[in-house]
Order: structure tokens, then C-alpha cells, then sequence
């Protein structure tokens, strides 16, 4: 069983602060981390790690202590919106392992980390039982600043843990989502407008498909731009659908694609989707991956 | 470091010597049997293993062993062509591991039969620095019946082993190669000609793709035709330009694709290379399939 888990966490300023979160991580049994990365000016830093359940939770635990520890919400500043010492923590599903049983293990890590720290938790995402809780943005609108009051009005009491902000470290959204692929499509024009309206017509907030983000940019560098998106469930708005979309839209405007690119990591059968939509493969499974044959030895 | 080896041998009408050498196999520590099967008209029977470059060559030889004691080639009948009683081995990079490794591996193997069994060995594909030699077909023609006659020629003596064939194993063809996709296009139309046109459009032998062999069939049940095709090397003749080949060649004749299908195993990369294809994708590393990343660690 493997599970992703990226806790984001509100200090990207202090390395040696990161680097004891890292070890604590990394002292956890059963769990890798694969990556983790500071950014000064959002002063804030992400860290990647993979394992069981037991694992990752044990991890997100490790990783709460040294933050609580360490961080102190109060004096805190940075460009990028947050609500807590330890920020977000979605657990995503990779390999032997359903959607539910993250949901479950978000709703239990998120419990524990209340009762052992006196943070109050958010569950989002797929972990929300609330249609109005499930957006992150949502939760985190007025920031750790405004917390306090929002958290006085009946419908933002917490999914776990005390009514009231943590003096020092706010609250934590724990939940569970599929993996995100960062995904942008660069078109063979200068024209932002097109860009513009084209990530409109394809993300979910203005009509567009159900698990896309997106937004246009110029690439001042290139003299072209670019439509960059989330795609939040590679399953339900799969990628190919997403470039076909693109690729319409732009002809709508006499503009061609000029490349697509996929922006850190894509899990295997997000790629397979694309080869079985454009070749008309009929009844592939994916047992016939070679390396997914192997890894079921 | 992660081998294919897809041991054929001229048994596949008594259970139990095959039986008896997939337990040989089976014993060889580092190595897995991951599939074998018999075909009774064809007498012949084909073992799938996986393991490190001294796991498959010790299980090659110990399939060997019991084959030279169990089968007489003076005796056998069956309708696929064959030179011996382990016919044709063939080791096939998956992972960890280059061409010029599993060349260099059945170099190795080959001279150890040779030596241990007394069977003459022919180098094919990869392994064979002779053009004449690399492909099976050539090394096969004339069969058991005809070897004698044949090895007594100046150019079919063996790369390794004694001039004449072994009285009841005849002699054993050793390679390296790619691995191979066995990939079908079904024709929405029942025009056997119009398949058999593709076919030799699209297969080497008559000047179409070097990696590509393919023949037009009648799916009689279903009323329509097959291109069916084996991918010799997914590199250098990818599935996705030999599927819009196909699809603009059926176009010729006012014929569409109806489907697609992979028949058996296909490694990822071939697929993630389909997708890179149709989504325009530009700098796209293997290492970023997320898969990929996880076995890294």
C-alpha cells in the first residue's frame, strides 16, 4: 500500500527550522521523503513523503510537534494565503489503496493531531462531508489573522478539536484528493486574450470541466502564451480531454498549440488514459503495463 | 537490473516434462517464472522469466539440462518451425539494464550451453554481429531435418560450439532483443483486401517500417478485418506513428479505424511515449512518471 502525503508548512525562511521537520520525517519507519522545498517569499515550504497508513501518519504527527514548536503564527508573514503552523495535509492514493481508506485516514490523523496538539482541524477535499468545507480556498478565506472570528459563527465550528484558534499555531485542513497533475499548454501566439479566454472555457469555476484550474499567461521571454492548469482528477476530466478542449478553442481563434508540458509528476495511468483515448485501444487493462505485471510479483 | 528471457522449447504435448521444467526454473533463486504455456498442434511450449543477468543465465541453463535429457528432436513433430529442444532464447532489456548488457549476457549464456550441453549456438538479433545472422527465420530455414546439411556449409558454422548438430537437440538460437508488442488495428469494413494492403504497406519485408512485421486476417465472427502486427522495436518504430499510418491508409480506401488492441504485455514506456506524441508533449523525462520515481528509491 503507498500513500502520498504533502504537508505544507508556514516557514520557508529558516532552513535549519525546515531541516528538523524534514528529520523528523525522515526518522519515521516505513516512510520515504521525496522531496521538500522552502520558498522565501511565500515563507513557506512543502514537503513530499510516501508510505503505509501507519506511516504517514506517524510522519504527519513527527512533522506537527517540531511545527507547533517552532512556529508561531503571529508573527509570521509571507505572500501565500494560510491558516496554521502545519497548513494543509492532503493524503493522496497510489498504489493499493481506494479513496476511502484516505478519507478514513484523514478523518483519523486529523482527530489525533486535535487531541495531541489542541489545534482545531478542517477535513477538506474528499474528506469533507460538507459540500461548503470541500474547497480549500474556502476554509482558508480571511487567513490565520481572521480566524478567530470566523471560527465564532456557527457554520466554521471545526471538524475536530477546540472552537477557538491555537494561540500560535491556527488551524489545520487535513483531507484527502486525487493526484494533482500541474499541467500547461503553450500556444503559438502573443495574444493574452486568447490565453485568457481560453482558460475560462475550460476551467470548472466558469462552466468548464469539473476538475480543472486554470489561467492564462504570457511567457514574456518566448512572445507566446500559455493556458496553465490543475487537473485535480486525472480519472473524471482526463488530460487528453483537457488538450482536445485547448486545441479547438484555439482553432476557434486561427491559433495553434505549440507544445504542452507536464510540470513535476504524472502517476503512469494518466499517461496510459492518453495512449488508450488516441490509438482506439478497446479492452486494455492495466495489467498489461509490463512494469505493473512486474510489480505485482 | 531487470531481465526478460523467453526461453522456447519443442515440447507441448506432455505436461509433464514441461511441468518439469518450469519447477527447474522455478528453483533458480532471484529468478521469477512469470507465465508458461503449451501448444499442442505447434508441440512447442514458451517460458516467460524475470530476474538479474545471473538469475536468468542459471535458469537457462537449468531449463537446458532437463530439456536435452527429456526431448529427441528425431522424433519430434509439430507445425511450428524448429532447430532444437530449446529452440530460441531471447533476452530482453526491462529495467536497470542496456541493449549492450543483455547482448553481452547472451554471449555469455550462449558459450556456457555450448560448452556444458555440447549443442551448437547461433547468435540472433543484438547479439549477432553478422547481418545474415540476426534474423530467426533465416538461422531456422530448413529446420532440424535440414541442419546437418546446413552446418556442414562454411557460413553456418555456429558462434560457439561443436561443427554438427547434437544428435537429439539439434542446435539452440540465443539472442537479445526489444521488447516485442503484439498490437492489432481492426477495420471497420470486412474488405480482406483492403487489411492485406495495409499490412504490406506498413511491414518491413515489403518495404514499409523496420521494426514492423504484419499480415491481414478476416475476424469471420465479427465480419470484419485485422491488420495484426508484431512491434519489433517500440523505440525506433513507435505504436503511435504505425497507428496514424495505418489510420491514413485506410482512409485511401474510405475504410476507418473501428479499434484497437494490445494483445499480452506492453512496457510503459511505449504508451507514455503515445501520449507524449499526441499531447504535444515537450521535455518530458521519464523520471516524472510518478511510478518511475517511487521504484527510485
Amino acid at each position: 500500500m503507498l500513500i502520498e502525503c504533502i504537508p505544507n508548512v508556514s516557514e520557508g525562511r529558516r532552513p535549519e527550522v525546515v531541516a528538523a521537520m524534514a528529520d523528523a520525517v525522515r526518522r519515521v519507519p516505513g516512510v520515504r521523503l521525496l522531496d521538500y522545498s522552502s520558498d522565501a517569499s511565500h515563507n513557506r515550504s512543502v514537503f513530499t513523503l510516501v508510505g503505509d497508513a501507519a506511516g504517514v501518519e506517524q510522519a504527519v504527527i513527527a512533522l506537527f510537534e517540531r511545527a507547533v514548536a517552532d512556529i508561531d503564527l503571529r508573527t509570521h508573514r509571507g505572500e501565500h494565503p494560510r491558516l496554521g503552523a502545519v497548513d494543509v495535509v492532503p493524503f493522496v492514493p497510489i498504489e493499493g489503496v481506494t479513496m476511502a481508506e484516505c478519507v478514513a485516514l484523514a478523518k483519523k490523523t486529523g482527530a489525533a493531531i486535535a487531541r495531541r496538539f489542541q489545534v482545531p482541524v478542517y477535513l477538506y477535499e474528499e474528506a469533507s462531508d460538507n459540500p461548503a468545507r470541500r474547497n480549500l480556498e474556502d476554509i482558508r478565506r480571511g487567513e490565520f489573522e481572521g480566524l478567530a472570528a470566523k471560527m465564532a459563527t456557527a457554520e466554521w465550528a471545526p471538524d475536530f478539536g477546540p472552537a477557538t484558534p491555537h494561540a500560535s499555531a491556527g488551524a489545520a485542513v487535513v483531507g484527502a484528493r486525487m493526484p494533482l497533475i500541474a499541467y500547461n499548454i503553450n500556444l503559438a501566439t502573443d495574444r493574452i486574450d486568447v490565453a485568457k479566454k481560453i482558460a475560462a472555457a475550460i476551467r470548472q469555476s466558469s462552466g468548464g470541466f469539473r476538475y480543472v484550474k486554470a489561467a492564462g499567461f504570457k511567457l514574456e521571454d518566448r512572445g507566446i502564451v500559455q493556458v496553465s492548469m490543475n487537473l485535480t482528477n486525472y480519472e473524471k476530466t482526463p488530460i487528453f480531454r483537457v488538450f482536445e478542449t485547448v486545441k479547438r478553442e484555439a482553432a476557434r481563434y486561427g491559433v495553434s498549440i505549440l507544445e504542452s508540458e507536464i510540470v513535476g509528476l504524472i502517476p503512469s495511468a494518466a499517461l496510459a488514459g492518453a495512449a488508450e483515448f488516441y490509438l482506439q485501444l478497446e479492452g486494455f487493462k492495466p495489467d498489461q503495463v509490463l512494469e505493473n505485471k512486474l510489480r505485482q510479483l
